[in-house]
């Protein structure tokens, strides 16, 4: 264990940064989630690493409201993703005060950047370990997704994942992506981003929690009943597909 | 004993915030707390570690009033609580002078776990070595119960427990939740929280505290001679039903 | 020797603040000190380590004024005791100017603990090596005696004890609070304080220092031959008490 | 390992700043860009690592404006570059603000150079791990291109690559100099760049940014199918021209 | 060798500030002084480690005045001796000016000993390596002989030694309190304390300086002639005592 | 390797500052530079260690102007030595806005040794990596060449060299400096300055960077065709006076 | 190597300061100083270590003139002590503007002596690796010969010497003292340091620096054919005196 990794503002040899890194595996060990823009919608996804009877689920929820038309999520540290929220939403209030619009997806997305690099370069500071998915709508109604790492990167996406476990979550959005950008309703929308998660965990409906956004409606929640009935009908939908494909094997 | 245990602002290789882990396992050595909130009241209770002849009892109190409608109460670093329920106190006078209107559960939580985080980011502080059980009353008379940890995380919860020997307490906690959470009276509630932290230990009436709070009513204590009769029915109650059970057995 | 006793803002893996724990160890080297709280009566006293033919009496002393109502002495390094009372008189001081009545003991205690224990979060800093004993009078005449720790924790007594080889004092005191608290008159609580020094170590009068506070009275030392004649006496009886033991023990 | 790589403001003995050079190794590991300048046209080009199904384009980007008449590439840290082109563009506004005339190309040149120096420099801070390609047209149409080093030292080039995978780049580049910088034409000056990173990688040409900058016009990025045409049309004389040298060795 | 010695504030795990320790060691490095209060006078005296033949004296001496009736003396490290000396004499001044009247010898002594104690609790200082000895006269003509530590302890003396070789300095000094306090006049005074000095070395008067202050009356350096007309006479007096003691030790 | 090398506010025990001898060490990898001084003339000259095609030469050049009337040319890191450069000329511009006459030689060198040495002292910042030759004219016309080293330790001379190789560059020098001193022309000055570089590295005239400046002219840049008539007349020289040396040795 | 000797704010166990006694050591490697003070003269002189035909001898001068009245030279490291002087310049300036009359060279001497001090005690800054020698006259015309260390330290002398070597020197002046002191002329003076400087080397007069100063006179250096005459004068002296010596051990 060299000590390149002990301090945020030192390269290894190699010319890593190994704080950052470390981060970011912070992140891999966060909660899986999932962003999906179609042309009118910003669907999030996630699933629950932990339900607690004793629990009141509305603060437990991660998917949260930046302004009334951008949302968030995060995978990783918890504590310090609730610090980049509350910072995030009052930038959007100080936006809307001092310009008199709305501030856009994109300016939001580089606020969260830029204040995630300051973090990896000045000494005495440790990086968010956080990676955030930033949905919603411009003035015009165009939607738009960002994801930003603990390094400050950030990148525009159509659908993405990050967290624990995303590999096969990824490999599923990849395959589907025209489809799932093109869903014409909502309901196909959310089916999709429940059947990517149920690529890597086969859980309960309690297990998820999925949001919808619209230009200029409020965000809702996916309610448990049609969550119950989407994940029923997709394990159904799994097991009728590997029968068959069992049976292609078998000819 | 590796470096990455050393600063607060460094990250283990594997994503880990060691001091703030550190600072949990303080939690996990102070005393056993338990909370409650039924649909009209906020009990909290604690197992005292230990009582001093010498001791004036006042002072050795651990469940502390916030505002009015809001009570507090901990497992951990006595004096880092001491010095959070102040801020916290400040802060709920404060908010209460610039709006007019006392601050809710969920402000002052948010208020303490922001401090928290605060503290695990910034190098040359230690983070604060305290969990926090927060619950009072909204304006409408709507109950609440917070838990905030050393990280800053926090959720809502309808019960929950801290510190030592939490386990059985959560266990009973989350096997009586329906009926507790729905108890009719004061009685019920209050013996519910007894009954959960003498899952745990086996101690004099004197060897615990516990308070209650209602809307628009004062935060009172349970009186010692209450306390001592409900320990000794528990007690009865428990052996009663342990001798049941070994018949029970024996059939 | 890990490297978790290094500095006051790190935790040991097991939560625990070893600097302020080595600063604890620093007032178990001080010298005892005893305080007593009765009805009506504040009565604080210490064994001096050292005699020296040299020394002027009066700057040696260890029982200090913090107000007119407050006195204060202390376990621990001398220094920084030194430093602690200047700013509780001071305090005390511009606390009677600013809300034009004195400041409580509470208060002065408060404001004691609340300084430790930001010595014991910020780095760069030391924790006080103190353990402080405050008594005195409150407007109405209430009697209180608080201790305030290293760490900055505090509770109220009706009778304590800190320093070096307070484990017999604390015995002697635990047995006899009931009496003590109830003493009559100055003589009797007294005469308890100095029986409580004389149960660890058998010195003569010179080795001791013994104050009294009454409610709106300036403190009074207890005069070098009352003490002298207390020590004689307590003495007497105790080597009547062994006897009488003795003879017990014979039959 | 010895220590002298730890911290940005020590010398190693033999007078090197490691720190420095392992920012640099960064910008090796980076992806390879190219700039080129001819008597009316800044061209540079990049080879982009990975390209995802998922992401959207144009936030990809790594060829910036810095003003109008500015545009910049790098290889090293995506979120430190970020970082700089923000203070690059916001330099630009206010000294067009101040001075009532855009920058020139030097001048914003010099401006990154002396940001990167001051963080080799002063300790609590890393240097930054980007090399920069400037290019771009002073008042008179002059164009300019340069480059940055993490060290802070810059040059001005015809010409330049940096990043992975450089060295037949640069032997390309340091052939074919004069001819490039004489191209008549976009087409030409574009075709140089493209081949010039084709002789490192033989990719599709989806995996090249290129962009285009004249005097007084915007700058413009290379469509895809121009740029389809090119990659396809090289990859044909490349092979065409290994043939002929082939035959000419078996002669 | 254990850390704990290394930074100032720092606890060793018995409660140690090992600093503070290893600058009482430079004042136990320090030249031999010694300090006598009478009803009337204040002698100070010391022994000079080296004589240089090529010094001026006067700016060798270490008996200096901080105000017309303080005079102060010192062991330990000359250099940090000498800022205390100056801060020491701008305090006064200040007093003077902003009180209008002159600061007593316990003000004086508190300001050194608060500034000392600061020194040993604050990262990033060392403690000042001097033990001071502080003389003079309050206004009404009483005299006060106060020693500051370098951890900031201070008390009050009516005759003291520091430095070098006190022991045997002590010895005398507890003897002869009595006799010394009460001597009728400033020759008997003078005398003991060239005599204390002579316990623990037997040099050449010019190896001494002793200095003598009255109230209302400037310091007055003791004159070589009777400076070297004491020794010789005590040198006399202690050879026929031995004398005398072996013919006693014979009979 | 000992600790004392690590930081730059540590004496090593036999006195050394090993960070300034090690910025020293980063000038003795820099490139040779020569210094010449005559009557009415200053010349620079240095050996240029790479060449490169692409490269834009202006912005290469290693002599620069810091006023009309004064130029400095550094051995050692470049970056460090353009942010010295940059800081002379801004001091130069304020000089001349302040006092109404430009800065002396003497008083620009001052500036920069001063800037140098504060670096060595104060810890979070490394010293300058950089020796600096710099010359010029007072405003009486007289010339004077100054060169300052890393550790802010500064001369004058008539003729001096630094860098790389420097030990055959100083004997010339040596050798000649009467003559070199006392050229009457510019030409005779200049060679000389070739020929001293020419001592250490027989390389083409275009490895070789001259300037001259003449008091109220401009700085001059020496043309590539007569620097390589003059290295091509001296390489002559050279092989006809080994030729006869050859002759010599063999008569 | 132990630790203590890494930082200047940390005592060694046996109360030392090890990096003030390795900034002495620096100055003991500085070349050889000489001060001496007659009744009307002030005279100082040193050993140049290097002379450099290519340097001016000007700057290269180490007796330099601090105000009209007083001059200084020093040991040890040049480039730190250049900045002493440059504020000891500028503070004698401000002086003599704020309070009308030029500074006594004692207050120049603690005003040195206090910023070399401070440079010992706080953390990140090294101390000044020089001793002064600092002689002038006051008002009066009486003349002041102060010296100060590295470590603050400062006392007036008579005649002194520093920096390497200076043991057979320092004899020299003990031996002659009252006869330098007396000496009625110049020449008599300066005699007695050139002789003070040849016994520990024997070097042509080119390398010693000698200056004078007197009361209401400018500083003026000695010329060097005087200083060659005394030189020779001295050595054949000396010569004769060994002989003589031999001829006396041959009898």
């Amino acid at each position: 264990m060299s000590k390149y990794d002990g301090a945020v503002t030192i390269y290894s040899p190699d010319g890593h940064l190994l704080q950052v890194e470390y981060a970011q595996e912070a992140v891999r060990k966060g909660s899986t989630v999932v962003g999906l823009r179609t042309k009118d919608l910003i669907v999030m996804g996630l699933e629950k690493r932990a339900v607690d009877t004793l629990q009141v689920e509305r603060t437990a929820r991660k998917i949260v409201k930046i302004d009334d038309h951008i949302i968030m999520t995060f995978a990783g540290l918890t504590a310090d993703a609730r610090v980049l929220i509350k910072r995030a939403q009052s930038e959007a209030q100080s936006h809307k005060l001092n310009f008199e619009r709305p501030a856009t997806v994109e300016y939001m997305t580089r606020f969260l950047a830029k204040l995630k690099q300051r973090y990896t370069q000045s000494n005495g500071l440790r990086p968010y370990g956080v990676a955030c998915l930033i949905g919603g709508f411009d003035d015009q109604g165009e939607p738009h997704l960002f994801q930003t790492e603990p390094s400050g990167i950030f990148y525009e996406w159509s659908a993405n994942t990050t967290g624990r476990l995303g590999a096969t979550v990824r490999e599923y959005l990849e395959k589907n992506v025209a489809s799932m950008v093109a869903s014409p309703d909502e309901h196909m929308a959310v089916k999709h981003v429940v059947r990517a998660l149920l690529t890597c965990t086969s859980l309960d409906a309690s297990f998820y929690e999925i949001a919808v956004l619209k230009h200029r409606e409020p965000m809702r929640m996916v309610k448990a009943d049609l969550l119950a009935f989407l994940v029923k009908q997709i394990k159904q939908e799994n097991a009728e597909e590997e029968a068959r494909n069992k049976r292609q094997a078998l000819k």
